[in-house]
């Protein structure tokens, strides 16, 4: 792995409002990156709680899989044409009224498939609230 | 399993305003319920492209969870607790520009679980976009 | 699709001795083969019991990887490097005291990439013991 | 969490060898155990290669499986029926020859289910062989 990432949070972000727009409509922010590393930020919003006080699904899922993309992003840099494969992912507790944050760790980096875990928590909790893995596609140009 | 379905498309319709808004506010609606089976419809909107002719993967997750949520309600009738557990999804090919339909099917009903598939269709196609498996919970209190 | 499968049950089974062992040792069989279709066989045995009645995990892992196999190689011919990436399997029932039989279908054939499903069944019943998806690497040259 | 695992190494042996005798019989062996912890050694053996050097994929199945049972066992003590329902695996990196020590957490301990991931390596390298999550029934008179 390459010793710094290679894409910075503002080059990232300004990917993701034309890739990854879901996310970024709902106000998240990439706050740290690091070769196979990143960190990124779901505000907390009434607009995403559904009844019973659980934030919706595919808010949870959006946030696994753009921290993903960051994490894919840091060690081949702006590749536009990476897409999620596969994810699969696991609701395991409520999250509570504040933040979520996702963290997310690439675990395999091929030439064709990036493979890495997101783990998502309520802010300033252990317990994690999903649990993601995810494939993702590079294409052959981007290596 | 019962013969008809525990639900109406216009009871789920209410129901999925107010549980599951995101399917909803991308104008998506129920065509189709039978025990144990849905079929849901997602419009095609520029909006939900992105770069390249893709269709927003969070818009896709959405879709397949509404999809099995309402296959899972056709079977108990109107619980609005049933939460997703697990939801693996894979993106087999790019949807065209047209809607998008999803056809949910129970496998598994049990006390507590319900397992299903999701598999969702360019309209008058016959390959599949998205193929998932969700699992949903279901509270104790009712069954 | 093809109109035949690229591979004949002698073919697979030669094959699956030396690259699936496992399952050919608990006496597993391919019973018919089409074009993205398998079906494939394990025999009841006691010794694939563990205490309560249920198969052994293992056992029926491996079925659904043979299943997959044979459908991916009635498409692609006889390649012995395709290897499994993904297994993602829901045990749903307890199996009979009989043999499973495991129904394998590819959704997605890509150059580098096949996707599927196997459901296996307790002979003579209707509901799935497990629903399994995989994704299998097809090496550059096989196609 | 409990301060010590609910199970010691010695009775898990036991259990397994009447519960997950697949793994056993391969020669593989608790190594450590602690609260929500565990780590498992399948000893490298040419019998477990298929061509081209993989081990076979049942093995590597099975070893997540064991490794999330002592896990799950780590914090409920000794409850037999505990059971996988369901396991996601990827294969990341063919292992080399010498065995594999599989890592076991849990991630959520609920009264019902529990879910945990497993990573396994290739003794003394830094890469994992295969990430596997899993999620166990735990039946109610067991807490």
């Amino acid at each position: 792995m390459t010793k710094e990432s290679l894409i910075t949070i503002a080059e990232f972000e300004e990917l993701a409002r034309t890739h990854l727009p879901y996310a970024v409509e709902q106000g998240g922010r990439l706050e740290a990156i690091a070769p196979g590393r990143s960190s990124y930020r779901l505000p907390y919003s009434p607009k995403l709680l559904r009844p019973g006080g659980s934030i919706i699904g595919p808010a949870l899922m959006g946030l696994a899989d753009i921290a993903m993309y960051a994490a894919v992003l840091s060690l081949i840099g702006r590749v536009e044409m990476a897409l999620t494969t596969n994810l699969n992912i696991n609701f395991l507790r409520r999250p509570g009224q504040r933040d979520v944050i996702a963290e997310g760790r690439i675990l395999k980096l091929g030439k064709r498939l990036a493979f890495g875990e997101v783990t998502s928590y309520s802010e300033g909790e252990d317990d994690p609230v999903t649990h993601a893995t995810l494939t993702y596609s590079i294409p052959p140009e981007a290596r």
